[in-house]
C-alpha cells in the first residue's frame, strides 16, 4: 500500500507525526484531553479525603506544530493521583501542576480542570445527630500570557421558600430544592467549606441527610421564617463576598427547581471586573 | 495484505459477512440499534403533534446467524417517520411496526422503544390563563413467542407536600417537585392525557407553566390542604388503576426531589401479575 | 398567624412582592427562567420543521427592584411557540424576541437561549439511499448596553481517523465518533445547514444513518484516506471561516471519543477578537 | 389555623405520622431513598480503595402502615460509610446490610443498590508503562420472600472493530469505543477485576489511559486482527460465563458507539433461567 511497512520494522524508528510542521499558520487556543477520571486526595478545612475527579487539561499549541503529545497530559494526572496520596491537593495547589504542564509541553498557555464531589459532616439543628452531605466542586487553574489564575466553584444544595407565595397565601408557601453556586478567584488560600457556608447561611434553609422529627419541625419553620427569592439568594451571597479582601472576583448563582412549575428560576451576579 | 482486494473489485460481489454461519450455538436475546433520533407525528386526546423521538429496536438473533442486518432496523424508523407525517402514530399503533420488524429480519421476537416529550395545554385554576406543559413518554412494544404486548409510560411532574412536616410544624410544610410515573399495558387504546390526569389529580398539586398571583395563592393553599407522602402518591394512583378493566397491568412510581434533603424519596407499586 | 389573611380576602388586592424596593444597591446581571420546553417551528436551508426547544431567558434586574416578573418570561415563550407555527423562526429571528423581552420587563440587558435537535436528509455516497441525521443546535441572542448579538452553534457528529495510528501501523488505524462544534456570530442571515457542511467536509468522514455495504466500503476507505488529528479538524474548520465576511467571529471545537482510550481528545480555536 | 400548635409545644409529643394506619389495603413493593452519595471503601482483587457511591435502598411496606421511616435508610448508609473505612466492603458483603435494613424497618423484602467508579492499574502492551483506568460498577442486593440475591455488574470500555467493514474495504476498517457490561449473580465471592477481564479479552482491543507510540501501533494492529461484531462480543462473553460454576446466572451486553453512524449498535444475552 505504501512504503511505511519497511520503515516501521523497528519500533525505534516509529515516526513522530505530532512533531511535524504545520503550514497553516494557525495556533490553537486549547488542545488537550478531557473526561479522564482519577482518584485524588483533597484537603479542606476538616482534613483530607479521597475524591474521584473528572479531569481535563489543555495547552495552547503554536502554529508551527502539527499536534501536541496528548500522553504527557495524561501522565500529568497519573502523577497528580500518585503524589496527592501523600501530599493532598488544596485550593491554590494546582499552580505547580499548571507549571509542570507548560514545562512538559513547552507551552505558553495552559489550563487544568478538576470536578469532584466533596463530602462534609453536618449536625442536625435540634437532635444534634450527625450526617454526611455532598457538594460538587470545580477547580479551574489557568496560566495565560504569564498570568496565573485559579477559580474555585462549589455548588450548594439548599431549600428556598418563595416570599411571594408566603405573603399572598393564607397558609403554606411553596418551597423547593435550589442549587447555589459560589465561584471565587482567591488571592489567598481559602477553604471550600467556608464558601459552602456562604450559600447555606443565606438560603431559606440548609440541607441535612439525616433529620429527626424535631429537626424537621425546626427546618420547616426556619424556612417559613426566611423566605428568599432567587434574586434575594444571589444578592445576599454577593454582599458576603463583595468586600472580602481575600477574593479578586466572584460570581454567585442560584437555580430554584420550582415546586409549582416544571422549569427553574435562575439568577446570577458576576463580579469579575477586578480581574 | 490479503486476497480480499481482488474479490472486491466489483461491488456486486461485496460479501455479506452478517449472513455467515456462527458455530457457537448461542442465540442472542436482543440485537439492534439505539440512540437514534427521528421526527414522528403522534396523536393523543387533543390532536396530533410533532415529537422528536429517541428510538431503539432489536430482534432475537438465531444461533446459526453471525450478525443481523442493522440497516433494516434503521430503515424501519425512516419509514415510520415518513408514514406518521400522514397517519400519526397512536397508542396501540406500534403493533404494525413490530410486525414489519419481525418480517424484515425473519425474527421470532423483537421490540421497539420510543421516548419523546409530549406537550399539553393547561388552564390556570383561577385566572384561566393557558400555558403549555411537557411530559416524558415511553412507548415500548414487544412481540415475544407470538405474544404482542405494548407498555405505555408517562412521567408527570407535580408538587408534593409532606404530611409529617405539616403536622409537626407550627406553620409551613416542606414541599417539592416530584415526578410520578404511570405505566400501563392497555387492553384497549387509551390516551396518554388520561394517564397524566391520574398523576396530577392525586398529587398535592399539579403544575402549570404560567400562573398569575391569584393562581399562585390557589396552588400554594391547595398543596397545603392536600399533603401526600411518597407512599400516599403511589397508593392513590394504584387505586385509580387497580380496578380499571382497560389495563392488563400497571406500575406507579413517585420520586420526591426532597426540598429538605439532597436526595430523593421514592415509592413504587407493581401490578403486573395478570401478564 | 399574621394580618395578611385579612388583606387577601379579595384577590384584587394581592400584593406585588416582586415590585417592592430592594435596598441592597445590587443590580443582578441575569434573572430569569430556564429548562422550559416548547414546540417551535424553525426554518433553515431545506424548509421549516417542528423542533422541541429547551428554552431560557433572563434580564438584568436594576438594583432598586426586589424581584423580576418571571411569568412574563414564560409568556414570551408561549407566544414564540404560537407565532412560529405560522411564521417559522430563522437564524437572526431572535432579535425581535429579545426586544420584546426588554420591553415587557423594562430591562436594559437581556438574553434568550434555545437548544434543539435539527434534522437533515442525507444521501449515501454510492447507493444514494436517503436517510435522516440529527444535529444539536444552540441559538443565543443577547442585547447588552444597546448592542445586539446573536450566536449560532451547531454540533456535528463525524468520524475522525488518527494520522499517527495510520502512519505507525502496518495495517488499520484507530478511528472514532467525534463531535465538531461550529459557533458563529453572523453579520447576515446564514443557514445552519451550511455550518454543518464545514464540519462534515473537514472530517475524516461524515456520518449517515443508513449505509448499504457499498457505502460502508466507501466511507471506511474515505476515512482511511483522510486521517485527521483533533488539531487538524479545528484548523481546517477555522480556515474555512477565518476569511468569511459573513461572520463577525467564530469558534470551532472538536472532541474525539477516542476508541483506544476511555477519555476524549479535544481542541478549540476562538476567533472572537473582532467582537 | 388548627389545634396542632398546642399539641406540639413540647417536642417530646411530636406525632409519628408515618406510623399511622392506612386503610387502603395496598402494600407498596418499594419505598425508600435514592440519589444519596456516600464515601465507601471497597476491596477487590488488587486491594481496597475509596469509592464514591451513589446509593439507594428500599423496603416493602405493609398495607397497614401509612409511611416508612426514611431516616433509618439514610442512617444505614451513614453506618456503612463509617464501618467500611475499617472493614472494606467486598462482593458478597451487602448481605449483612440488607439484613440490617430488614431488621431496622421490620420489613420482609428490601434491596440496596450501590453505583461507583472502580479504578484499576493497567500495563501498556509493549512499553509496559502503567496507567489507571476506570470502570463503572453496580452492586444490587435484594432479599425477597426470604431469598437473598446479589447481582454484580461492571461496564468495561473497549475498542470494537467491524468485521464487515474490514472484509469489504481495500484498506482500513471502522472501529469505535464500545461499552461491554457483564452482570452476574455469583454463588461464591468473585472479583470484579475478573469480570472486567472477560470483557477486555473478548473485545477487538482493551483500552489504556497511557500508550506510547509502540503501544499505539500494537493496539491498532491487534484490533485490526480481532474484528468483532456487537453480536460476536456478547457471544464470546457468554461462552466464558455459561459453564462457569461460580455463577447462578448472568447477562452480557455490548453497545458500540458507531464511528460511521450517529447511533449505537447493541446486543444482549440473558442467562437468568437458573434463578
Amino acid at each position: 500500500m505504501n512504503s511505511k511497512q519497511t520503515i516501521l520494522t523497528h519500533s525505534s524508528v516509529i515516526p513522530d507525526v505530532q512533531s511535524e510542521h504545520d503550514s497553516r499558520k494557525l495556533p490553537i487556543d486549547r488542545v488537550g484531553v478531557k473526561r479522564l477520571r482519577y482518584p485524588i486526595y483533597f484537603e479542606d478545612k476538616f482534613g483530607a479525603q479521597p475524591v474521584v475527579a473528572t479531569c481535563a487539561a489543555d495547552i495552547m499549541l503554536v502554529a508551527e506544530q502539527k499536534g501536541t503529545h496528548m500522553s504527557r497530559l495524561v501522565a500529568l494526572f497519573e502523577e497528580m493521583s500518585a503524589v496527592t496520596q501523600k501530599k493532598p491537593l488544596r485550593v491554590g495547589g494546582l499552580q505547580e501542576w499548571v507549571t509542570r504542564l507548560l514545562d512538559s509541553l513547552h507551552a505558553q498557555n495552559g489550563a487544568i480542570e478538576l470536578l469532584f464531589t466533596l463530602f462534609m459532616r453536618k449536625t442536625a439543628p435540634i437532635s444534634k445527630i450527625e450526617s454526611t452531605i455532598n457538594y460538587e466542586v470545580r477547580l479551574y487553574a489557568e496560566c495565560k500570557n504569564g498570568v496565573y489564575c485559579e477559580k474555585v466553584s462549589v455548588s450548594v444544595p439548599v431549600t428556598s421558600l418563595c416570599p411571594c407565595s408566603k405573603r399572598i397565601s393564607d397558609y403554606g408557601a411553596h418551597n423547593q430544592r435550589s442549587v447555589l453556586t459560589v465561584s471565587v478567584v482567591p488571592k489567598v488560600p481559602v477553604f471550600i467549606a467556608d464558601l459552602v457556608r456562604v450559600g447555606e447561611e443565606e438560603a431559606s434553609s440548609e440541607l441535612f441527610a439525616l433529620l429527626k422529627r424535631v429537626d424537621e419541625k425546626y427546618v420547616t419553620e426556619y424556612a417559613y421564617d426566611h423566605p428568599r427569592f432567587v434574586e434575594d439568594l444571589v444578592r445576599a451571597m454577593a454582599q458576603r463576598l463583595i468586600d472580602d479582601p481575600r477574593f479578586a472576583g466572584f460570581s454567585v448563582e442560584a437555580e430554584n427547581f420550582e415546586s409549582i412549575h416544571n422549569h427553574s428560576a435562575y439568577a446570577k451576579i458576576d463580579f469579575w471586573q477586578s480581574l
